[in-house]
């Protein structure tokens, strides 16, 4: 039994927190909005993999209440970046290790500086999960977590992967963890881009224009060789096959049908969006390389663009 | 002196029948929705070009009442081409010609079809004009009509010309009216498109973003390319030149400051926009010519789904 901190506690986090805490785990969850919902009627999940409902959870409005964990799961959005390293130092300790359930590139990087001396693993979800007007959480579809660890080392990685042997979630392991983090972009650059950019579409509105589908399987290809110049420069073997990739991403998002994609919800709703995690941060990369991405540099702009109008 | 017949008196129609009365041509307004107004008050132009006021423009509620024209200019909204036929068809006897106003691919083909033996030009407006809530029209920039003859034959284009000799309109001629309508697209797609999926937005963020520039010029690169090859399919030896265009069109842009395109105004009053005529129409041609247009793709599909939304 490991003791587990959830930093960050929106439907990602308490899902996957609460999925730990069945398995058996002492799980804390830092909680500000919901504090007093959850501290009255427990964490409600209704879930196509179970529901779950946590009567009496660990709940805290201050990270310091926590204190050290074995694990820190950040569950933060990548806007709250800057807030991470205050919200996290209290649960970290010498036998702590991070594990980022966030989108964007270079999320474990900054981790890294912040921690030197922690373990840094990304959970990379691929899963539909909502949190409803009731404070409940929706999940809705998929579930893997794919953990991945910051350096690539097989035995941490399994590590990472024994936190969640008796979760009722499945957990691939990725050996690169670069190359996990591009191909997740390959999912969220076209869903979340071109949902937003629809106005505030759902996911089967894309795959069914022929232009917008289109749009997506380019913006793939071009992540697909960004991401393999990268892991080129960065001395890995690894790297991404973009035929088999947008296979892959096809196939999901058809039969998500009509999903909303997490900065779908923020811009309807007009929450600031995740767009250097998702956007900024592998067209910089990209650019960096020299490596060609007209549509992702498009769609960038078009992000940045309708970002400034939220928030 | 011409006997002229405006179809479509919006903006774009009223300034330039303005100016062609300004110059002491018979000029007759088809009016809608303003001809009350109008018939009070009479028609306001401001210009930069200086004021017109005409204080009793001959106006009619149907073509009917205005009858046979030596020239139909027609300005309608590309979006209302199917009531065009109808429309014009009264101003429309043996010694007429038409001039097409308006934006988009393959408008004067459909002209042509519809009134096989009278002669079709295009005016292409390179301006920015926009009606004021006052129902006044408001001609802030620019002011060029490029006109250009089906055919292209030069003793039609001068005929074309000689209509503008007295107006305070710059008329340049076009050797090839093809050459001239991707040249026009060359602004439209980038300007009406990223101003739309911007969520709204003037050329000058368009301009500031430098993400956003790289794309216009990006569309343009696309649109020259399949333009010069639906211009060779054609047999026409006139082509664009795609960095001289860019040049041109990005200066123009430049100055422009912070411009509303028309697209941009109707997306935001949720009114139809132009996208069949700006959009698709060079999209299938590019597609029906193998040129390969990854950015007018998106931003079609963007277009169109946003389109769905409006109108």
């Amino acid at each position: 039994m490991s003791r587990v901190a959830v930093i960050g506690a929106g439907a990602v986090g308490c899902y996957y927190g609460a999925r730990l805490a069945e398995a058996g785990h002492d799980v804390h969850f830092l909680l500000r909005s919901t504090y007093d919902a959850v501290e009255r009627g427990g964490l409600h999940v209704e879930s196509i993999d179970g529901d779950i409902h946590l009567k009496r959870p660990s709940i805290a409005r201050t990270a310091a209440e926590i204190g050290p964990a074995d694990w820190v799961v950040c569950a933060l959005k990548a806007t709250a970046m800057d807030d991470a390293r205050e919200l996290i130092a209290p649960c970290v300790g010498p036998q702590t290790s991070i594990l980022a359930l966030m989108n964007g590139l270079g999320i474990e990087d900054q981790f890294a500086q912040w921690f030197p001396e922690t373990p840094i693993f990304a959970g990379l979800g691929f899963t539909c999960i909502n949190r409803g007007a009731d404070g409940r959480i929706h999940h809705i579809d998929y579930g893997p977590v794919t953990v991945a660890h910051l350096g690539d080392e097989p035995a941490e990685v399994e590590r990472a992967f024994a936190l969640w042997a008796d979760a009722k979630v499945e957990v691939p392991t990725a050996p690169s963890l670069l190359a996990a983090r591009w191909q997740k972009l390959c999912w969220n650059v076209p869903f979340n881009g071109l949902t937003v950019t629809g106005g505030g579409i759902t996911t089967d509105i894309v795959m069914d224009d022929p232009e917008l589908r289109g749009a997506a399987e380019g913006l793939m290809r071009e992540l697909c060789a960004a991401g393999n110049v990268d892991l080129e420069a960065h001395g890995s073997d690894a790297r991404l096959d973009a035929d088999a990739v947008v296979e892959s991403m096809m196939t999901r998002t058809e039969a998500m049908a009509a999903y909303r994609p997490s900065t779908m919800i923020d811009f309807v709703e007009g929450r600031e969006m995740e767009v250097d995690a998702i956007f900024e941060a592998p067209l910089r990369r990209a650019s960096e390389l020299s490596v060609p991405t007209p549509l992702l540099a498009m769609i960038t702009g078009q992000m940045r663009i309708l970002g400034r109008r939220a928030g």
